[in-house]
């Protein structure tokens, strides 16, 4: 009859490579259908559960129990297999060839010096400290163990912006530096493409499609899946960012990310843009507006960023440097946008590609109920007026076929010192005004030269919605327009970009430009040849020396044998010497 | 001094345009600053105290009086002005040429038989109740006026479709038939290019903008902006875009709107895509997903969307006809998808995919926190597992280095006679399992024989990530995978793309067809040269016969002097004959 039988070890620690193989080698002994080694953890025990393999004792284990367990065809088959248990986790994998293997980071510090990372794969709950014992010896980590908290990751990269090192991670799958593949890694080409990823997989994924595609990497940063949250504020991801923009062998810039903050991601953004350099942006879930602003390349998954940063890197964009917005045309205090619409979704599209220049435009008939003007009559801050909406036209015609109540708005608005760009939509065509510019472009010209006089510039822009077939004469409105001072293009979306960049510029103007703090990574500790110190999963140390990268791995053990408050005093008392 | 002066008349009518002339004559008469007709509601009181026009009388207006204003320089102009109202109010424009206007639609209709279109600008509260005249007439209607409530609209499409005619509007600025624009529109070349629009500029941006670039159209269709709300449901977007997808002549179909319900542009997407030619979709803020999905292409906005359909409609791609999906080798029930991964990233983007396809997609780590898994460790429905998650992870390698939790989920999913579809994915490179598909690829030909043995058809695809140049040997890895009867391909996105056609299939093979109901749309009364009444702005009228379109214009007064109690009871009167 079968029988299932557990042992249960308090107070050790095996990684978990050492269990799988454990499991394994159980498994396959004589008379064992089939057995769990696993730390007993309530989802671990679950899992016993739901392949038949609980007991009492597996029940009651606490999470940092070693939980073995095994289901054999009778009882003396089951009880040998767990007689066996201290020989199979004695038995040393065959193939190694380190010989002498040092038992702490220092000590392995010291007989590799030039060693500039430390690989971090040890149980989460001991994860923290080991990677502080990294940055304390000057080493960048990579920090594959997950399981660790929020706040000790906030912590741990907080000391390493400090100290101009990187914390790649927790839960970091990937890396690559200069070639070398840290934890799960794809052999890619070396080329000109740089990579940031809050995504392990989707590190892999990329460089593995940009291989594909003939290309090939500077640097391939992972930061771990967390850094784009809310809390962690992309600490390392900025870092990254910042080196590789630095790094003149990387001509084209990939991000991704897991579904990040919405807030964090465009202070990430906002960065980005000064890159100077394609920027290719693919965080999964966020929502494409646009496939490209200035420097920014928008992905719509992981492919279309890789095929994006190869066709980048093959054919170079020229970067343009703020397009000749000439801001000190405008007075000290001029910022905001004022759109007067006769085109109700004219006025959406606008609001909808403004939202990615400034943080909010006020608007009547709002995309987001939350921007909902006070009153529709009094613009506030960036505000979009559509007034064709229908409380403008009970009993009035609408303004595409009279301009009477847009020149009032437009000279109103004029006269408002923090204002720096109006736009209006002229919309030409049967049905409207048969000559709108013959009464708008006066009312331009003399809007800026109200402005002039009080010593501002008034940038007024229009988008001329029409055809040469029009009764109106298209170019005839345009140039009416042009000749009154306006800045005028037939695409809606080329003149709200335009303001969109002119905002933007004269808001960067106003604000001091704040710094990250800490002190920038050096670029060449990324650029010499990589060697490293592994802590934890062997075969990460077998992985690097593979790929010829000098590597010391530390045979490691949780101090104090693990007991937490014991490891505290330890770690207090370190700190203090 | 300057003196204001009022004159405030009750249960009048005149249309929007007399009011706009009336306005315009007042403020050129001698001695006259400013002048101000308006009917009195709140927002139009509000715009005259704006501009200091405002005196007792006005501020105890009622929204259906008829408000007159002016600011003489004294007294005397200020009551002159005002004396000469009727006078203006009776002059007639010059340069009308229609010699006798019939004061009914059913007078007008006798006049001109051939008339299948009604073009309806009367006052808001009026507009309903002329709608639904022309409806019975067995016209279509075009609904410029605003200021309707949404129940009538929501009564008037609802009676339209089940006559197999078309209200558009209402607030329904544009729309172009057969190369005659109804309200506003541009003169646009005739093309293969059909446009159904819930937004008015969009659809004369759009429509220019395919001119400007060499193209054309065929009819651009106006729905009114509300017709994608919630409440709506897209009446009339769904009757044009049947329209459109029986029209020969529309080789490309234009979708755009003012933001819509999510759920309605789901419902519409989901009727494009069995038109069986390209259409191209622009909703002013609905999140982009992809830049195409088989028949469908997402434009980022109103250039772009133009851009697209000539683009299309200049090299016609090969319609796919559901892809070989072979759905005979499924059994009936089997419907959901299982993906078991060993990428966050990787899982992470299947499930953004995968939404475009399902309703919903469970997951452990889900996107949107409303579908996690109610138990990480049993399917429900679709679901995406990551088994790299930390729940999974305590003391147990990676599932990239350990394959044996992956493979025992793959037996319980394939035993799930409602699966279709598992997903793997496998991803090489160091630090991952040496050889993952000599485990993987006997447990997928097992689970798939499993399945067939119990009269079912598994189909398990795999994403596999990885270079030429790693470890494993890439395309082995590939082959092995292959001969085990997995489809496989290097890209994620195109691999869950292809699940979410299989999906879908099935999903429509269960539910049976719901026609929207209602009567088609006659298309010969597009494509028959367009003869019209109108009724409200007389402009509107001659545009449509300087495009050489009959038209006759009613000489429309509301019935009943404007008393609605009355009309009411006219109007039930004429519905019981």
């Amino acid at each position: 009859m079968a029988t299932i039988k557990t042992e249960i070890r308090s107070g050790v620690y095996y990684d978990s490579a050492k269990l799988m193989q454990l499991q394994r080698s159980l498994a396959s002994l004589p008379g064992i259908q089939d057995a769990g080694v696993i730390m007993g953890t309530e989802s671990n025990k679950e899992l016993l559960a739901h392949i038949n393999l609980v007991t009492p004792e597996v029940e009651n284990a606490k999470p940092d129990d070693l939980v073995i367990v095994v289901r054999g065809e009778d009882e003396k088959s089951a009880s040998a297999a767990l007689s066996k248990v201290d020989e199979l986790l004695t038995a040393r994998k065959s193939g190694h060839d380190q010989e002498y293997q040092p038992h702490s980071i220092e000590a392995a510090a010291e007989m590799l010096p030039e060693s500039s990372w430390v690989l971090v794969s040890v149980a989460g709950r001991y994860a923290a400290g080991v990677a502080r014992e990294a940055l304390r010896l000057g080493k960048h980590v990579f920090l594959f163990s997950d399981n660790v908290p929020v706040e000790e990751e906030i912590n741990l990269k907080q000391k390493a912006r400090e100290l101009g090192l990187l914390v790649m991670g927790p839960d970091c799958g990937t890396a690559m530096i200069g070639g070398i593949g840290l934890g799960f890694a794809n052999k890619v080409r070396n080329g000109p493409i740089g990579v940031v990823a809050a995504a392990g997989t989707g590190l892999q994924q990329v460089t593995a499609r940009i291989h594909q595609l003939g290309s090939g990497i500077t640097h391939g940063i992972g930061t771990g899946g967390r850094d784009l949250s809310e809390k962690v504020g992309a600490m390392t991801f900025l870092q990254a960012l910042d080196v590789l923009t630095r790094d003149p062998d990387t001509k084209v810039i990939v991000l991704t990310s897991k579904p990040p903050s919405p807030r964090v991601a465009e202070e990430v953004l906002k960065t980005a843009r000064k890159a100077g350099k394609p920027v290719v942006v693919n965080f999964i879930a966020r929502a494409l507006t646009t496939l490209q602003e200035d420097n920014l390349y928008f992905a719509t998954g992981l492919d279309d960023a890789a095929r994006l940063a190869v066709d980048l890197a093959n054919n170079p964009p020229k970067m343009d440097d703020n397009q000749n917005l000439r801001l000190d045309r405008f007075a000290p205090g001029q910022k905001y946008f004022r759109g007067l619409f006769s085109g109700g979704t004219l006025a959406y599209e606008a609001q909808h590609i403004l939202a990615n220049y400034v943080p909010k435009v006020w608007a009547n008939a709002p995309i987001n109920k939350e921007y909902k003007m006070a009153n529709s009559m009094v613009s506030q801050e960036h505000s979009i007026v559509d007034l064709g909406e229908d409380e403008f036209t009970v009993g009035r015609l609408h303004p595409m076929m009279d301009n009477e109540l847009r020149i009032r708005r437009l000279f109103e608005e004029a006269a408002d010192p923090e204002v720096a760009v109006i736009m209006l939509d002229v919309v030409i065509g049967y049905g409207s005004h048969p000559n709108p510019a013959s009464e708008l472009a006066p009312a331009v010209a003399k809007a800026i030269e109200t402005a002039k006089k009080a010593g501002r510039h008034l940038e007024v822009i229009a988008v001329v919605t029409g055809t040469d077939e029009d009764p109106q004469d298209f170019n005839g409105q345009i140039e009416l327009l042009k000749n009154a001072g306006a800045w005028v293009d037939p695409s809606n979306e080329v003149v709200v970009r335009y303001a969109g960049r002119l905002l933007r510029a004269l808001a960067d103007r106003e604000s001091s430009t704040e710094e990250p703090g800490g002190k920038p990574v050096d670029l060449t500790t990324l650029k010499k040849p990589l060697a490293a110190i592994n802590v934890g999963l062997e075969s990460f140390a077998e992985n690097l020396i593979a790929q010829a990268a000098p590597t010391i791995h530390v045979d490691w053990k949780p101090p104090a044998g693990g007991n937490e408050r014991l490891m505290n005093i330890l770690e207090r008392m370190k700190k203090q010497a």
